[in-house]
């Protein structure tokens, strides 16, 4: 009898974290991802702030998976999901399926602006990251030539919209590489002159946590001098600037760190979406009306067992990856004891919540976890210790290691080149 | 009084060497390059092949010279030098020198056939580096969804023209992706089944050395399953195919490694080019006719004071770029001393042959130093042991020992990740 055929789609968290866990079932797995590599995506700031290598955060999916036998990895975009037909079609191929576990992941949002994308890029892949550090260090690089003033100042002024995790962490990161890493690199400017600005719409940063790490968090931003503005609104993007509802910023480095949104492919599959066109999921994570489809990681809108909604954080995606598997095998078990399919007995996911954190820069960070919270040092060395940790591959922890422990004591970042060309919107956002 | 002002083009191994030989000089000094990194040339193979992460070989510019306050450094491109003005003019800016010393280096030549360049590209710039990087694991990924037994193969075929040590150093990692790296990661290929093939006009590899140890090296590639091929000229390059006198190579992956030229804007200076484009210059390495104009590095053509022609090296490059500076330095003494200019007093260069070496796989190299000639471990570790010797950056040092270590004991490639859009010719090969 042929083994069913279980198609996880991204290799993000969840979609290897599924994988992982049907490594002893009787199935044959196909994972498709447009890249070739599983991402780490916590430490994506760290490339576009110079500080790593894109390849120290990244571990091909087939080296993963070199060991599992029942995984087939295709490198492929993924097209038209019919639910009927039971099909992924991508463009090169066509695949049946008997279970479809969507892990793809959500992409940078603009509440329907998608043309400031041109002017304010996100980061959610390598090329985005590469691209950030490019126009950043170009930007230092035409301010040393630059002889008006003003020219100077808008070249030596990054804007950062959207005061969650990310936004600090770039925030944080921009900051230091103007004022200790390059400083004496320049001979015409004075890189601790460079600003970084911090918009936010929200009253506070890191809205997720306990007001009193946001106040922290604004604290140490600022006292890394960096330009906080929260409670203000954007309503236009375009060269070097961003519009206010107060005022305008001149900016030539504009990153868009604000919202997200799933893949539009969610759409083709006539169920409920939320606002960001996440699919709305059961408790078990499939989707209303079709028990062989599951949504995990940040593409599904999950509330979980508990009445919790479930947030778009790694250990989330990762659990939610875990759970599908387990769905699956659950169903497989039944059907070999020719049970009828029940699927009110599924098991229900219920989201273990270990805590969240953020770094703001050398030597602090907040984080909170089982009702504790953490500022400082401490909660640095818990960041480190965490991400190290949970990075795929024994040579990329070492790695980074390494990097961190340099640019700890050296004040310096390894990762300070320029390279590509430039990518039109076109390719890096597909 | 003003300082004299000494310009050097180019950031490699003569650039740099020539500025820091001038540190303790009474002379301002402009630094001119269009990428914003210093690039360890040597090891460019290793980045193409997955080995190392881009940033890992390269080196700011700016940090080099961060301490060394009589150097300022412009990234920009070089478009006319004007010996009567005493000029050079970059795309964004002109500069005045009163003494200019051009290390720019060669880019990858095709002997006229300029056309060939789209097929088969040259490995002199990190964007080149990735691009085959790119390209090659790319080809595996289509072999692996191919069905068409013929185009499988030409997919797994890469020829690589040129049997010098950039061809050989080439081959030999690439034969070890495909047979050790990658083994295991694909389900419908055997990646061992991966065809290299290395193309040479002359009789015998490496024809710098003497014969032993180019039939050394003949007889570890074939080892290794690399098809190669001396006395063989290409007629024609074209999309997936290279045309040799005795037939055609059918291969998706084609890398020219077979032939260099200087930069173009040495046709400006109105004095003899060799058949390359290098300036010929004088032995005290000056232009005839130009007491105050240096070419140094690959792109001047020398025959030094003994009346041996000094090779492309890096080694060569250094020494050449440090005689520049004491040259400058000499004038600038007996100008002092109110000394006539007399440049026949001026120091001759002699090149200092220290030997060169090439490796061909993993604990094997040849290598040829003082009239001794090593093979096998032994020359591995003398080239591993000198290559990380002339890194640049104490953490490029480490990180690239790491990386080789962890490939060394797992047979493990750290960089083995698909990035980037595909570059059109014209933007890689400026």
């Amino acid at each position: 009898m042929k083994r069913p055929h279980v198609i996880v789609l991204g290799g993000g968290f969840a979609g290897i974290e599924c994988c992982k866990a049907l490594s002893s079932a009787d199935v044959d797995i196909t994972i498709i991802d447009r890249q070739n590599h599983h991402l780490f995506q916590p430490l994506l700031y760290q490339v576009a702030s110079a500080g790593l290598a894109a390849p120290e955060i990244a571990h091909p999916i087939r080296s993963i998976f070199s060991d599992q036998d029942n995984v087939r990895v295709v490198m492929d975009e993924v097209r038209i999901i019919d639910p009927d037909a039971r099909t992924v079609t991508t463009a090169e191929d066509q695949f049946q399926y008997d279970y479809l576990a969507i892990g793809l992941g959500v992409k940078t949002g603009y509440f329907g602006n998608d043309e400031w994308a041109e002017h304010a890029g996100g980061l959610k892949t390598l090329n985005d990251a590469t691209e950030i550090r490019r126009e950043i260090l170009l930007a230092f690089e035409k301010a040393e030539m630059e002889e008006d003033p003003q020219l100077r100042k808008k070249l030596m002024t990054t804007a950062i919209v959207g005061g969650g995790p990310t936004g600090v962490e770039l925030a944080g990161a921009f900051a230091e590489l103007a004022r200790h890493v390059l400083k004496g690199d320049f001979r015409n400017i004075d890189t601790s002159e460079a600003n970084v600005i911090l918009v936010e719409a929200a009253p506070r940063l890191l809205t997720m946590y306990d007001e009193k790490l946001s106040e922290y968090t604004r604290k140490k931003l600022e006292s890394l001098g960096i330009d906080v503005r929260t409670e203000e609104r954007v309503t236009d993007v375009g060269e070097d600037f961003l519009q206010l509802e107060s005022g305008r910023i001149e900016a030539a480095n504009l990153i868009w760190a604000a919202g997200v949104q799933a893949s539009p492919v969610t759409k083709q599959l006539g169920v409920e979406l939320d606002p960001g066109g996440r699919l709305i999921v059961e408790t078990d994570l499939s989707l209303p009306g079709h028990p062989n489809i599951f949504a995990m990681g940040d593409i599904a809108h999950c509330i979980d067992q508990a009445g919790v909604r479930v947030p778009g954080l790694c250990p989330a995606a990762m659990q939610m990856g875990k759970h599908v598997a387990k769905v699956i095998k659950d169903d497989l078990k039944r059907s070999k004891q020719k049970a009828k399919s029940n699927y009110d007995v599924r098991p229900q996911f219920r989201y273990f919540d270990k805590g969240s954190m953020a770094t703001i820069g050398r030597s602090a960070a907040v984080a909170s976890s089982m009702g504790l919270k953490f500022t400082g040092f401490i909660a640095w060395l818990m960041w480190l210790f965490i991400h190290l940790l949970f990075l795929v591959g024994f040579r990329n922890k070492i790695a980074v290691l390494l990097q961190w422990f340099y640019a700890y004591v050296r004040y310096r970042r390894g990762a300070r080149i320029i390279t590509g060309v430039p990518a039109d919107g076109s390719a890096t956002t597909p």
